[in-house]
């Protein structure tokens, strides 16, 4: 220990490292006895306090270990060591960039940044404090309260504000409900459909079943047939399929899951894009004790605002606080409140017509140049996206094209989750990344 | 249809709506046919688009269907409607206040403010659009690279930053780790302790068994015996014993999961708030291929904050990207940046001194209060509570005497998950939401 060179401000803290390290690597033995402080101290050319502060960290780490009247000892410490890696900050490799991206993008330059700027301001300056409080398992009560006065202007859905329960976007949502529902349940979802909910869905544990969807929408006697104790199932605009449930098809599945205490999850990912027309009626609104109801504002506010909603049934409801009372809400109260100032002002709405102003121009310019290629459309005029296909072309051959363009597209079957016919030679067309202009110069 | 009264601006949703209604309530059959468009504009005294408009909607809606050249069709709709349900706005019911609360509460008055604010508008001055884009599954890069050099400075933690992912608070990465290790796995738990863990462990599906704490730390014979594949613990300060594990049991921890595969969850939940000398070292230092380390910054920062981290062993990061790189992190990227910005600033490291030197006092009128009382104390010098006990005084007892002078406190006893002795007589005073004065002015 004499030769311990101790530099710098802290000679506390350098002496406990080195002791530190001496003890885990074995050069003080186990029971070893150490220096007095005071022999220590003068040996070292430091003061008794400094080697006190490091005694007193070990000690309080339990490296050492002390004796009335007879000092300090090694402690039985024996662990493989692997203290002081090196690290450098880490980059991303860039994404890859398209000249145009029919997968994913948003219309960001749209987004009100100035008026959420706003609102964020005067959240700071009304709530001040109270945005420091844990927020109840369900969310904020006044976002709770704007969501249910949005979906009954918007959505024309009369939803119990006390039954809304907000969430960090739509896959937190899912495993929510798996934590509800039990994951001995075997969910039933779309096929094809979206990856990510039957991924969620299992990732949490639970079974998932595929129903396939045809135009007429998802197939009842195939949910029926499943086994499945909960359907989940977008009947306004599915993905990618754009197929609309009928009233007929949707009757019947209500009738299924209350026949069997069975749950439909309503998932509305889109239904504000209706670009002609009204939204169509919610399959909650005709059976609010079997139909779970949820959305988020991905697609509406941005990605990177994670939040979303369900109306949960009133049994479900109470067993949701059951689970989760003691629990705090993950989304910031800072955004909840914000964000129910943008509904409650109208602002949201306001926002949402822009944005169906700008997807309509896109749209027409996709169906224009479609027209201009040939192509047959499969498009229910409603949601952010529509099926293309190129006479007898393949997929390979449909995207083989679309590389050589710096164009990025997926066809159907890369969302034919189970085997199934007719998903061959169809592109799906999201537009929400794209302007009808550039849309307008691809050439052939 | 002749007697339909079709009111105000929106005379075809009016229309639509009395259709609907006549069609899911029987008395309109399946099968029946629509009058024409023109018959119906002029029984009721409306414009032919009116008549169409309504038409198209149940179309869309598959409330009806057409049959070329013979006109519009009611279809099969067999449902039982539950419409029109009426609501009110609801308001939660005030939580209970008393005088001094010694369960919960933070120290709010103390949140910066004005900084947090001046960089949530840099933020969203800097980065403008780049908010919208949807966060990798871990995490903005940024504020990883702010917790890893956080962790360097403050713990002492060399934690190479692409292993940390960032999460909405402890619960949510308590499941995060059950989805990652397998809810086969069995999750030992401290016992007593904060209830939280193991339910939400539960709740995810894993099984728990306890580990007991005694003043000497976690029992590494217990662990050992347990049967458990993962060891979740508070080594620095434990909730509520405070017991601090010494060196030799985090050897001996780390070797047994060495051995076994098996994993350590080093939930770090209060280190920042030792308040004498340094923080001690972690167990995730001695072994990060073992020990996954976590925190979070809802008692540095405030409850309404859901951000949590966690370093992952790197094999344990490989397997995380396979399982969630197809989904966005839950944490909005603004809270993300600002808290980057915060940590960068330094301003983190300046409120967490602020706040130190607030709770140093605030713990000492504890203390004094105590001894004042004739108290036994047992206080490590870490976090932010401590364990008092009145000389034979029962749980009831102290609760009684509490509640007469309108103080919240809880007992050891009640975060005991599994049978044990020595538990009674001790009072949990978590002092982070009560002033010095109040504590001064406690009557006997």
């Amino acid at each position: 220990m004499q030769n311990y060179e101790l530099k710098g401000k802290n000679k506390y803290w350098s002496l406990y490292k080195k002791l530190r390290g001496d003890i885990l690597e074995g050069r003080l033995k186990k029971g070893e006895r150490l220096p007095s402080k005071r022999a220590l101290a003068e040996s070292l050319n430091v003061s008794v306090i400094t080697v006190q502060s490091a005694y007193d960290q070990l000690l309080a780490e339990g490296y050492i270990f002390s004796r009335e009247r007879s000092g300090y000892f090694v402690s039985d410490v024996n662990v493989e060591f692997h203290g002081g890696r090196e690290y450098q900050p880490v980059q991303r490799p860039p994404e890859k960039k398209y000249a145009l991206d029919f997968v994913r993008g948003t219309a960001s330059s749209l987004f009100p940044f100035s008026v959420w700027a706003k609102l964020m301001r005067a959240v700071l300056a009304d709530c001040g404090e109270h945005l420091l409080e844990s927020v109840p398992c369900d969310g904020d009560l006044e976002l709770k309260n704007a969501v249910a006065g949005y979906l009954y202007r918007a959505r024309g859905i009369d939803a119990d504000p006390r039954y809304i329960v907000i969430g960090a976007g739509a896959e937190y949502l899912y495993g929510v409900i798996v934590q509800l529902l039990g994951r001995d349940k075997i969910f039933a979802v779309e096929n094809p459909g979206y990856g990510k909910i039957s991924k969620t869905y299992m990732l949490n544990g639970a079974k998932c079943v595929y129903v396939p969807v045809t135009d007429g929408g998802a197939d009842c006697e195939a949910a029926e047939r499943s086994g499945a104790d909960v359907l989940h199932l977008s009947p306004s605009h599915q993905f990618p399929t754009g197929a609309v449930t009928p009233a007929s098809s949707r009757a019947r599945l209500i009738a299924w899951a209350n026949a069997g205490g069975r749950y439909v999850v309503e998932d509305d990912y889109d239904s504000e894009f209706r670009l002609s027309g009204k939204p169509l009626q919610s399959m909650f609104s005709l059976c609010p004790d079997r139909v779970i109801y949820m959305n988020t504002f991905s697609k509406s506010l941005a990605p990177s605002m994670r939040m979303g909603y369900m109306v949960l049934p009133p049994a479900l409801y109470e067993r949701y606080l059951q689970l989760f009372s003691h629990s705090a809400n993950v989304v910031p109260l800072f955004e909840q409140k914000t964000l129910a100032k943008m509904l409650d002002g109208g602002y949201f709405e306001r926002h949402i017509n822009r944005l169906k102003n700008h997807y309509r121009t896109v749209r027409q310019a996709v169906l224009d140049k479609a027209s201009e290629l040939g192509c047959t459309v499969k498009d229910t005029g409603s949601g952010l996206h529509l099926l293309v296909s190129f006479e007898g072309a393949s997929d390979g051959f449909i995207k083989e094209q679309a590389e050589k363009r710096g164009i990025n597209v997926r066809c159907l079957s890369d969302y034919v989750l189970s085997p199934m016919d007719g998903a061959e030679g169809w592109a799906v067309i999201n537009y929400t990344g794209v302007s009808p202009e550039a849309v307008s110069e691809i050439k052939v």
